[in-house]
């Protein structure tokens, strides 16, 4: 099974939007969570680390639902970037959006020690909003459903420190 | 500004079911959220560390998913538990919860450095399940609202590794 992300939209964020404890690259104690496309679908991997339990054997739905929101944002990203012509690693910066909603609902529990992968669905419901639907695959099974509606991130965001 | 819950319901998890990385006392790397009584409402409280950014300046939306979803699990504990005749610190383990689903509204950037105060009202919509209505504070602004809807854990949760 592949999990790795080439090119993820994370990797081209500006430096000063790179912090993101879920999905930042410059977060040094974050999950560095990467987001890429695979063919019209999105795909983030994630191996969640010995202490991310629920219960003894399971994974943390906190954990999941960080999961989907960046990779929410992430593909909302990906989605509009190439709507603006551009992919990942074309050296143009991409658009950051942000999360207005998350809704995470737990199907069954999700075991531990497998790589999870989250595959998303972009929507466009409106020109600085998009609706990306999740589900995420625990050795290929349907543990959980997303659905996250990102924003393009707000001037309120962007004063820089 | 009260910051600290006296008698928090996950004080009293059994053993076994005390590793949440959200909530579990036996959890050394997780946050080790503690959720009690206020009145008829229940309250949790955490300060984010300094990692849980999102954008400088803003907390993380996981990190706020987690902290509803962990306190929704427990604001479900307390009132199964209080149903029941029983309160937290009275020697009774209390009945344990999982998340069926997860609903958190961003409704404004999370400041840093501030105390967060989730404050949750619990409906009951069947003898195994519970609606948590929760509210997230920061320096008294309302900065998030989360909907979780928890289930008494199955007996698939419960097989002893």
């Amino acid at each position: 099974m592949q999990t790795q992300i080439q090119h993820a939209i994370q990797d081209d964020y500006a430096d000063d939007y790179a912090w993101c404890y879920g999905c930042g690259r410059l977060n040094e104690h974050g999950y560095h969570l990467r987001t890429g496309w695979a063919g019209d679908n999105t795909v983030t991997y994630y191996e969640p680390r010995p202490a991310h339990t629920a219960i003894p054997g399971f994974v943390y739905g906190g954990l999941i639902a960080s999961i989907i929101d960046c990779h929410g944002t992430g593909s909302a990203a990906l989605a509009l970037h190439r709507k603006n012509g551009h992919e990942p690693g074309d050296g143009v910066e991409p658009p950051r959006f942000v999360t207005a909603s998350l809704k995470t609902d737990f199907l069954k529990p999700t075991p531990e020690k497998a790589i999870l992968k989250a595959v998303g669905t972009v929507e466009e419901i409106h020109s600085k909003k998009w609706v990306v639907h999740t589900e995420l695959y625990a050795n290929d099974t349907l543990c959980a459903k997303g659905e996250v509606v990102a924003a393009v991130m707000p001037s309120t965001f962007t004063q820089k420190k």
